[in-house]
């Protein structure tokens, strides 16, 4: 079906890149059209959401008015003074491009005419970026990334303006300027060749640029290499290519919620480009609507408006300026999907000055807003969403969310972090993933990278809510084993809002071991909040050292068992894998029976329960050890450890309990409500385990081996 | 002058007394009169506010007649069972009250008639309640404090529902409840005795609990007692002298804001019922408006709606129902003061249900709020205002703010902090004060009362941004001497926005030490923000140690010196005075010249520098040491420390700068302007301080110090 889509398509694009040989007069024609532009113009005043739009654009290309012309050499990395300058320079153009198109005002093509001049003498006298850090360096930035995001919006900014310059100016700034840039992203060096046929987000920021140039220039040639890889055969690289690769069918992206982030906007800003040059492709159609699907993937993907943590990550969401683009453009593309103008009003508060951003405004004027709808999903992984899953159980309303990832490594973002949890409510992330170790463009900071503690620290298993074996993280932190292999799906049920479950199995991330976890969110009559039952069966012929995080956010209030504070003197808990950044705080003994931990979050209390031995062992930790240079946030977690001479079998819970109110000083239920976690069957045919509660209720959970099913009683 | 108002309030009150005699079907009379329960009834449906508030009442009654009737012997301390249920007895009756007075549902009197008869049952079985924490131990409660906080409350639900009651059923709960509680609160034993007639805000809710329940109860005994004291001759206690003495001029309350807001709820509700029941004594106008004058003040220690620290403090600010009491009674008593209609709208989203909210609903719904003013203001502490002060410097917009606080100790919630100062920011607490140790009503942690961190560490002199002296708090930590002493405010100039600075002297703190601080804002053409200028000069004939703690929130970007982290083992700074309890994270040695650090907080980058020798240890620093039970919070802090044989200048400057804007992915400024801090005089006529920038310029800072007075030359 694919296969003959793209066809197709190769067959459309053909002829209509015949009938486009000389589009003079169409501009702009790429995210803003000469309807857009009429559309705008009409609406002013009319729509509140463009108003503001168009004061922000005011704004902005007052700034960039008064700003004077500067177009450094290229010297500094990310955060630094060249980098930041050029970066300011893409986003002046595109600002004066529009202004110019929406006011008519010459002096928006002047100042922009000098700034695109500048670059005219500037660039063709640089070589590479003397900052060698990537392995896909730039010119004008120290990574060819940056550059592709640099034509992108140069492209959208010259399509505005190109008609108010000379023919002179036009060969100047498409011959020195564009056309060598696009050339340099596509095929400049053979780490860019790579990059832009690859199936990555790099390779789609690098087609789009090249694409979206091409169709400023009106270089069909350019365009159709961005849509079909260098070799114009659609086979080997391309922007169709990568619709194909880098979502699965759930639309979900490998690498996870925060660079979707950053991989939707080439997507979608390329595709509305496309969709305008050549309408007849139904480019937002192809693969059954891979890439609006995956908008809407990527909104579930939220908890708050900010995106879930899934391997690298920093903290954004709905406000991204990505997603901006994101759900303007699909609203635009799919205008019955009315819930997105909710996510623009609620979390945006802006649209792009653009045809897609008209018609946000224009829905939410029209009073068109639907609620955000969120529901429990499986996101399956990988190009034939055979590679693992994400899933998310939520509340229906929208206030908790479980997830658990079980999915490919992620690429090069990926995190050794097979089958682990993370619980969000009452607007905080209760169970937590730390994320990434970054302070992007802080100079300061390893010049705005990643530091070394995310690989050391942020991406090993140990800072993850799952099981570390042997002190040793997943597939020995080894990327190259890890990509190569997926946790499977071995049970979802999603159907009865009121219990709710999902179980994965991953047997390659340890030799010989076998983990299989199931998660499961009960709501029980005589329980205020969910309960989050959490079984994890690791199986091994051997004996291991298993260790069991868990990180939250919060304050701690209480253990169930006597402890040990660190008070004169703390120590790391390990020298790798991980375990070196993280400070004993206190240290237990558990006891036969069951173990329960508190902490306090906002407004409510948390309760960890797991069934423990008296050779568990317990500790308090927080993150901040062996970190030389800062680089780690100090966030607290806590540990159960357990030498096994054979299978294992965790079973928790997580109760969400009680009412802190400081406002009027009441509080309520602080006390959790579940007194003990009985294992009561553990066989190869069945698990039960028992939770029993503090008035005498008793919550059965029984798992089917054969079958990984999961059934409760109460 | 406040004699005479004293002697006239006697004489008319005298009066008012005997013509009040009968009362009977004037109630209800107290925060909630006749006229208000018709004013309120009529604008149903017309006032947002109001309809909001309204709603609020309907759902908490609703939830008052769901629940079981319960009136348990008193057992638990704060957060637990018996506690909490006696406490929401009293919001229960309350509500009950007021629904049946806007409702005239009777069922909503029998329900309040099951929970008095209760009581009447229950409390004349009762003893001392069990707990013996507190030195004012109460029957219901643990302390007398929340008796007197149950009474105002059920004598407001008692005053609406008594004309319901049969004589029998009244003299019931009068006879075996209220007058037994409100004597108890008066006298049922010396240290109740004591406390009703102290100078204390414990003392104004005894006051306000027996006075609000003689007007209930027609019983003008109490009501005099409540006003003059056990005595009644207003020399040796009562309501009105608490006024005299428990606010300055200013209208600064001694603890400061956080027990403000806990002190001005008795104030305003009392004052609201003798202005209901004798209105001919204008409690409002005496001593120069002090109560509505001390709402003043109380908004103006807020930042952000939050209130600044101060002492024992938690997070509280507008929305702490205290302070919806005190907005809406000070707007009903002063109608001009518009802005209180903006608190009330931006931080309230609500009003009380009472004359004093009817007329707050209605300003907004007339549209009449205005904005809120916030300005710089000397706040100076004590009755007669001559000890010390409290010093906030603001900009125009609102959006930062620079506190010196150099006060008497506060009494049993003060801390030993002398000039210590604080940062607020961009919506955020730059250079923080770690407030109180204490998680209140959470009974895992020290039963909801205050750790004993909270003396420790919160109360510690190091836990400030202060100096110390050879690792001894001020007054080494005796309360007694403390209270005995206060700084002086030496100059302090707040008329030119670019330009305000305070100074304050202390000499007592250590003997042999007197120091001096001089904070100034000081706006410069080339910075992007607010410069903040220190100088702190410590004098001594001796040799001491010197300790420079800063306390901040935010992320470690950079220390100009190179330091050495502690990464396998870390230890404990000292081992008292709260030295004990931080942990040495890092530790360097400066240079001669300036040493800068700057952290990340928000959006902003923050650089602290500070004249530094050779001799100069810096370290960085963090909570949560020699804490076995996990009370403290983990926060970051800085400390300068240096050996001084004679007199030491401490000169630094807090620098503003940059932005961080993830969203969009811009960074600029990141590094600070001030390149250094040159002490160029520091004898005994003069200080100069030259702060030098980055391109050149130089801001010459000058004490004259005769004056003390400062000015400034760039």
């Amino acid at each position: 079906m694919r296969k003959i889509l793209l066809i197709a398509l190769v067959a459309v694009l053909a002829s209509c890149t015949a009938s486009q040989s000389d589009p003079k007069g169409n501009h702009p024609c790429l995210l803003l059209t000469k309807e857009g532009v009429k559309n705008i113009k009409a609406a002013k005043g009319k729509m509140p959401m463009l108003d503001v739009s168009l004061e922000r654009l005011a704004q902005d290309a007052q700034a960039a008015m008064d700003r004077e012309t500067c177009v450094p050499v290229p010297k500094d990395g990310g955060g630094g003074y060249t980098h930041e300058t050029h970066k300011l320079n893409y986003y002046d153009l595109h600002v004066l491009g529009m202004s110019w198109q929406l006011s008519g005002d010459k002096k928006y093509v002047e100042k922009a005419k000098e700034i695109f001049l500048a670059y005219c003498e500037m660039y063709p006298t640089i070589g590479m970026h003397p900052i060698e850090m990537s392995p896909v360096r730039g010119m004008l930035f120290w990574q060819t990334l940056n550059e592709s995001v640099w034509l992108v919006h140069v492209a959208m900014a010259y399509d505005c303006l190109k008609d108010q310059f000379t023919q002179d100016e036009r060969d100047q700034i498409e011959n020195k300027l564009l056309r060598p840039i696009a050339k340099f992203i596509m095929e400049g060096t053979p780490a860019n060749v790579e990059t832009f046929n690859k199936m990555h987000n790099h390779g789609t920021w690098a087609t789009a640029a090249v694409g979206m140039a091409g169709i400023a220039m009106d270089d069909e040639e350019l365009y159709k290499k961005a849509l079909y890889g260098s070799d114009m055969t659609g086979e080997n690289g391309g922007f169709v290519m990568q619709l194909d690769n880098l979502f699965s069918p759930d639309g979900y992206f490998t690498e996870g919620a925060y660079y979707h982030r950053y991989a939707i906007w080439p997507f979608v800003a390329f595709a509305q480009c496309i969709d305008h040059h050549s309408p007849e492709l139904g480019i937002f159609a192809y693969r059954d609507s891979v890439i609006l699907r995956s908008v809407n993937t990527l909104a579930q993907e939220t908890y708050c408006g900010e995106f879930m943590h899934f391997n690298d990550a920093l903290e954004k969401g709905f406000s991204a300026q990505e997603l901006i683009y994101a759900i303007d453009i699909a609203y635009n593309a799919d205008r019955s999907n009315k819930m997105l103008l909710t996510i623009a009003d609620t979390y945006q508060h802006r649209v792009m000055i653009s045809d897609a951003g008209y018609w946000v405004a224009k829905g939410l004027s029209d009073g068109e807003a639907q609620p955000i709808k969120y529901s429990s999903v499986l996101l399956k992984d990988g190009p034939e969403g055979k590679d693992g899953a994400v899933a998310i159980i939520r509340s229906e309303d929208g206030n908790s969310a479980l997830t658990m990832k079980a999915t490919s490594h992620g690429l090069s973002h990926g995190h050794y972090d097979k089958l682990t949890f993370a619980y969000y409510d009452a607007g905080l992330e209760i169970v937590s993933d730390y994320g990434a170790s970054r302070f992007l463009n802080i100079e300061q900071k390893n010049k705005g990278h990643y530091t070394k503690e995310n690989k050391t620290y942020a991406g090993q298993t140990v800072a993850h809510n799952t099981l570390v074996a042997d002190r040793t993280s997943h597939y020995n932190g080894d990327i190259k084993i890890s990509s190569e292999h997926s946790p499977r799906i071995a049970a979802c049920s999603m159907d009865n809002q009121a219990f709710q479950y999902v179980s994965a199995v991953d047997s390659t991330a340890y030799d010989g071991i076998r983990m299989q976890r199931w998660l499961a969110w009960v709501e029980l009559p005589f329980l205020q909040f969910p309960l989050i039952v959490d079984l994890l069966k690791a199986e091994s012929s051997q004996a291991h050292e298993y260790d069991f995080p868990l990180h939250y956010n919060g304050h701690m209030v209480h253990l169930s068992v006597p402890y040990k504070r660190a008070t004169q003197t703390m120590s790391a808990l390990g020298d790798k894998m991980g375990y070196q950044h993280l400070w004993v705080e206190a240290e237990a003994d558990c006891a036969e029976g069951t173990t329960t931990y508190s902490w306090l979050s906002g407004y409510r209390m948390y309760s960890f329960s797991q069934a423990t031995t008296a050779n568990t062992k317990f500790r308090i930790l927080r993150s901040g050890a062996s970190d030389p240079n800062f680089n780690l946030r100090s966030e607290p977690s806590i540990m159960f450890s357990e030498k096994c001479s054979g299978d294992r079998l965790f079973a928790s819970c997580l109760e969400t309990h009680g009412k802190y109110d400081l406002q009027v000083e009441q509080a309520a239920n602080l006390t959790p409500s579940c007194v003990s976690v009985e294992v009561v069957k553990d066989d190869a045919h069945t698990l039960q385990v028992d939770y029993h509660f503090v008035d005498g209720q008793v919550l059965s959970v029984r798992v089917e081996r054969s079958t990984s099913k999961m059934t409760i009683n109460y």
